[in-house]
């Protein structure tokens, strides 16, 4: 199995510096132009691969459960000509589609966390654009709550996609400008096709950015306002009272990845792929003391860690497998349980950054483009945050048995506290034609067998022992003989 | 300059028969193999292509504008084993891409005047399904307001796209499934990866189709049901009150085409179309009396039907045009008056469709995907309906010079008589970052200058006599230089 490392650490960080004063994160761009994620291109000008965004991605992590007192993100480059140039051109150009499709992907995931870290951890962030931000480092910028622009008589932002390349900006810079910020459509089309892109006043006039100063007080001024936003509003906790995510060194061997709760198994002549999710088996956190001591080891931190880690695994990867088939092994009560934490105690930041990151994952399942199957069969625990593993499935079989202990339970955290990308739950997204659906799923508290799981609309099939084997196999067949690119 | 014929008529369709009875009109498919809109596939089972869907479009607007007394339209197919088998893939194998882009297009905006068909004029439609519908004729029975299915134990509703050609269903299949008819989205995708579809109760069961009746009761219960619809609700109008479309008889020489109000140029070496329009020269309809008797000849009809064909002529058969420059010339005060009748009889049936068409075809200007620039300049008229068109534009250009007549001017309609497709007007969408500009703009009812204009935020610039034709022609060339996939 081809496998990649998206596990890094600050003192390892190759192309950011990570600097935390207190109240104010910094992040510093400065990629080194001969360290690129795969050999064969040169990250000139503070343009991005996925080495450079996995950094990215780890640090937006850390501020969230290391840092609780942070109360304001400001970017900015080491590079003192260039804020970002973006997504790197040779890069995408050698890459196939369906690398350059996930990369986007994943690069669009994490500036979407970058705004949850405002709207939802109350973090601002803040681009300090002491250079020229085109492409990428303008979507960058875009995802950011405020951009200060330097007037150096130089220094623009820019979306030089369409002119200059023919294509159109991948991470979501479209959809941020007219959508996020609301830029009049006509100076957009204007904005998105000048390969200079706007600089200073009139920037500031389209609202491209926010602010732009003189060189001279560039960093006086950005100071000032990165200050006055540390000043406001209330950090979520004290220095010191989060946790540290450590590696999870999985081991590979063969076909199969293995961590503590999860398995990764591929079948790559018949594209398909098994994820197996496991409850916990030892005692959990049951209160936000409780977590912080666990720390990463807690299983509602480390298994959807492991899950995220899996389901990136199988998009940068192995971008052939076409079917993900979902299963989960253990202990029902063990997961309703250990789900209490979430529930009983939501307004601990801790214990909301949790939820908030079993959201994103769940969010990054939603997302990924496979066909993802949920197999309910003997031994399965789909209960609580589980359940949302089931329902997240394109299709979800469940076998009907009633002496084989076959387990799918919803949890009080399917009413909300997870919501899908577009703010609808899963319960909600299902039954769309009947909402009273989802009242009554989420009343039917107690373990549902499968002729109940039926009737509530919760499975796609449930067949019987007889039926079960086959029925599965054909369909995981049937899907995997499809295109990959329909 | 190529050109396709866009206009027919019921009796000199080839692959339907139009019947009006009363309140019910039938509109039966019996596509003629050998009948192909182009030279190169042979039309089988009843699978269509752009010749079938210009006969379909046309009979939507012959029931809107000389069929008054309709109150339900139902399909059915004059072939006794298939509805529809949809796009005829032999044609879109052998179609490039951007035809294949407009081909689908265009169907889908047919199919949606079938939805507004239902929800504005309150004709309601149904699908009497006698024998398998799938892929685009089943997008077709999805646009109705009701589809019903005989069961004759082969008969069926299928997407078989994905499963056998391993694309996606390009006339708005999936989305009608989901967002239209709410199907379950588990359900949603076993349905459009089954080659085969589903048959009687259980596509019912699936709310794939409202009803399924057995073959030898089928007749009966549709028209039972037909009649039903046909008792309840009330006619538009009366027999024989509406007015009847005759050809537009353009003359086309070189690479101009001209119609009576509107001329089409091309250069195509510069991949750039002129399109101007021209206000009434002559007194028009101020009541729903004089509509009918000016029939149309009426400006309000046959301005708007020869843009819509001069789009349609760009859109299919100049694919190479990159940029559409849009003029009007005339009087501002002519189009002011004449939009009156749409403003002081908007509850007459036939000044009500004639809003709806109006409303259509800068629907149809807004999708069109090539860059759309407005041009107003001397002896310009972007007034009433006409400034929808300056607004519908990617970018304005507004001469900025006090003694040269060029006017703009803001009408009651722009408040929200000619939605776009999302049902936002033009105004609101370009002023989502301050709606109170809308305002603004609609209590400016005077003509407006260009300065006025920029200030308002109307136009993407104004510039004065120096500069005007340097700026307008070095923005026309640079966009036209843009790669036309981008």
């Amino acid at each position: 199995m081809n496998t990649a490392d998206f596990h890094t650490h600050p003192d390892r960080y190759v192309h950011w510096k990570l600097e935390v004063d207190g109240p104010v994160a910094r992040m510093v761009m400065d990629v080194q132009e001969d360290r690129p994620w795969r050999p064969g291109y040169v990250l000139k000008l503070n343009s991005y691969d996925l080495g450079v965004d996995i950094e990215l991605a780890d640090a937006l992590q850390r501020i969230r459960f290391e840092h609780p007192e942070v109360k304001v993100l400001v970017f900015t480059s080491g590079n003192d000509r260039v804020f970002s140039s973006g997504a790197n051109i040779f890069m995408l150009q050698s890459s196939t589609h369906a690398f350059k499709v996930n990369f986007c992907k994943y690069t669009n995931e994490t500036r979407l966390g970058l705004e949850e870290l405002s709207c939802a951890s109350g973090i601002r962030s803040l681009a300090a654009l002491n250079g020229t931000a085109s492409g990428g480092g303008y979507e960058l910028a875009i995802s950011c709550d405020e951009i200060h622009l330097i007037e150096d008589g130089n220094s623009a932002v820019s979306l030089p996609e369409v002119p200059l390349l023919g294509v159109l900006p991948g991470t979501g810079g479209l959809t941020r400008l007219v959508d996020k910020r609301k830029i009049r459509r006509d100076l957009a089309d204007v904005f998105s096709t000048l390969a200079e892109g706007q600089r200073g006043p009139r920037a500031v006039k389209w609202n491209l950015v926010d602010a732009s100063w003189p060189k001279s007080k560039f960093e006086e001024k950005v100071g000032a306002r990165v200050a006055e936003i540390a000043e406001g509003g209330t950090a979520r906790g004290e220095a010191g009272t989060g946790i540290v995510f450590g590696p999870l060194d999985p081991t590979t061997e063969g076909s199969t990845r293995t961590y503590e709760y999860v398995t990764l198994e591929l079948d790559e002549a018949a594209r398909v792929a098994t994820v197996t999710v496991n409850a916990p088996n030892t005692p959990q956190p049951t209160n936000p003391d409780e977590l912080r001591a666990a720390g990463d080891a807690a299983w509602v931190i480390r298994a959807w860690r492991e899950l995220d880690d899996a389901l990136l695994q199988l998009r940068i990867m192995n971008v052939e497998i076409g079917v993900v088939v979902l299963k989960t092994r253990g202990d029902a009560d063990a997961i309703v349980a250990a789900d209490r934490l979430l529930v009983d105690h939501a307004d601990d930041w801790l214990v909301n950054e949790t939820r908030l990151h079993v959201a994103r994952v769940l969010r990054r399942l939603d997302n990924t483009s496979k066909s993802l199957f949920a197999v309910i069969d003997e031994g399965s625990c789909f209960a609580g945050t589980f359940f949302e593993i089931a329902i997240a499935a394109d299709r979800s079989f469940m076998l009907n048995e009633p002496d084989v202990p076959v387990h799918l339970r919803i949890g009080p955290l399917s009413g909300g506290a997870l919501p899908m990308s577009h703010g609808l739950t899963r319960l909600q997204c299902r039954f769309l034609a009947d909402p009273s659906m989802v009242s009554r799923a989420l009343e039917t508290t107690e373990p549902i067998d499968a002729e109940t799981a039926d009737e509530l609309g919760l499975v796609t099939y449930a067949p019987d022992e007889i039926d079960w084997e086959d029925e599965v196999r054909i369909a995981i067949e049937e899907r995997a003989s499809l295109s990959p690119d329909a």
